[in-house]
């Protein structure tokens, strides 16, 4: 069984794409936010109660909807919806990057981080392109030779990954295991006036590559064509830093 | 300078404490949620707008509040409230462990990552007591020595700290360097009628420690009365994975 989740909401078509694909691999249960939910990075909903409403199936796949976050869609399912513990939980297709300093931000990735804290392989995909109506044929059979090598093969324990497919493919398209790459949001804010004279702010911003020489990031396999594949950490935890503390 | 956030609050005790230990170290601007935004990560507002509203002054620090989750109040901050980019960035003093997995869903950790995205060193703080009253007293000369190092030493870029505070110390007591401990929520939903008849789901859970025996965890420290300091990292990227895809 197989869990598909998302952050834009259970009517994008990225997770349609994602489902399609699932259901050639096995059975799948779909239980996506009810609401466009981007940028909610692992927020869960502790604070107001969560629903689940069954949509109509789609290609095979049961699906659901939930008032809540990426986060809280996986673990409702597990507890809620799915009759037993998946073997995967894949998240995507996400409508825009989620690499670079974008993958902590993202609730695609956080989903996936989701099912790793249940110790389930997971799996983020996004492709670099922000339209609803983006095109996502070339992603299918990465999609595809990722997910049947993840389900093969299991992933480390605490590991997820976060895949991130260019708009359109290089001619000798290939896929690349490789690193976040540095990166910063800057410009973050544009001012307004409301009617009342008070200002208020909306998030914008501009993405600064902070090592766009770097061959061996997630930003330059994108600008280059070629899929990525990041290994993340649900651990947060940097090791080898013991002696900050004691030798100083 | 130092910018001062939480996730409790712009009321809660502990960003109060934190704010009494910096305004000690160096000039003081607190920026925080109008409203309690626990469990929001590193979760971003970019589909609504957002306000500042500066209230009173408190113990000769600057104080803001802003309609939005830790990450848009340090965010916001560095674009429009603080004359220059600070020092340090310090979050909480938390109501609440933010030990073992919890780091991940925690906005008070989530503030110290965005701080840390900024190149800033960044620090947060929590304590193993959820009540709104907790007693800060004995973590205040271990805030003041933490950030003395850091503001002395700086941090590893893309390094952040995790510091939780156990709710009493031990009788010799001291802090430690450690790791994540390994750990999950069970039993996460509580199921209700409404008087509809419909179902609803309301988040809870127990934590569970897959290392108790571990003497190198944050919660071991924790739970023998020790100050737990854990690095983090803000790349999520996990390293030496490049042979998965490749040897198989």
């Amino acid at each position: 069984m197989i869990l598909v989740s998302n952050d834009d909401g259970i009517y994008a078509k990225g997770v349609h794409a994602l489902t399609d694909v699932m259901t050639v691999l096995g059975e799948v249960v779909t239980v996506c936010p009810a609401a466009p939910q981007s940028g909610k990075s692992m927020a869960i909903t502790s604070d107001t109660p969560l629903r689940i409403i069954q949509t109509d199936d789609y290609n095979g796949a049961k699906m659901y909807k939930v008032n809540g976050t990426p986060v809280d869609c996986v673990k409702i399912a597990m507890h809620t919806i799915l009759p037993r513990i998946p073997d995967l939980v894949v998240s995507g297709i996400n409508h825009g990057s989620n690499a670079s300093v974008n993958a902590v931000y993202s609730g695609t990735v956080g989903a996936a981080f989701e099912g790793c804290a249940f110790g389930i392989p997971s799996i983020a995909f996004s492709i670099a392109d922000y339209s609803p109506d983006a095109c996502f044929s070339h992603c299918l059979p990465f999609v595809k030779a990722i997910t049947e090598t993840v389900l093969g093969k299991g992933l480390p324990d605490g590991m997820a990954l976060n895949v991130n497919f260019p708009k359109t493919l290089a001619d000798n398209a290939c896929m690349r295991v490789t690193k976040g790459c540095k990166g910063r949001w800057t410009d973050e804010y544009r001012e307004y006036t409301d009617p009342n004279g008070k200002k208020f702010y909306w998030l914008t911003g501009r993405f600064v590559n902070e090592e766009p020489d770097n061959t061996d990031t997630d930003e330059w396999c994108l600008a280059n064509g070629i899929v990525s594949i990041v290994p993340v950490a649900l651990d947060r935890t940097v090791h080898l830093q013991k002696d900050y503390f004691y030798n100083h």
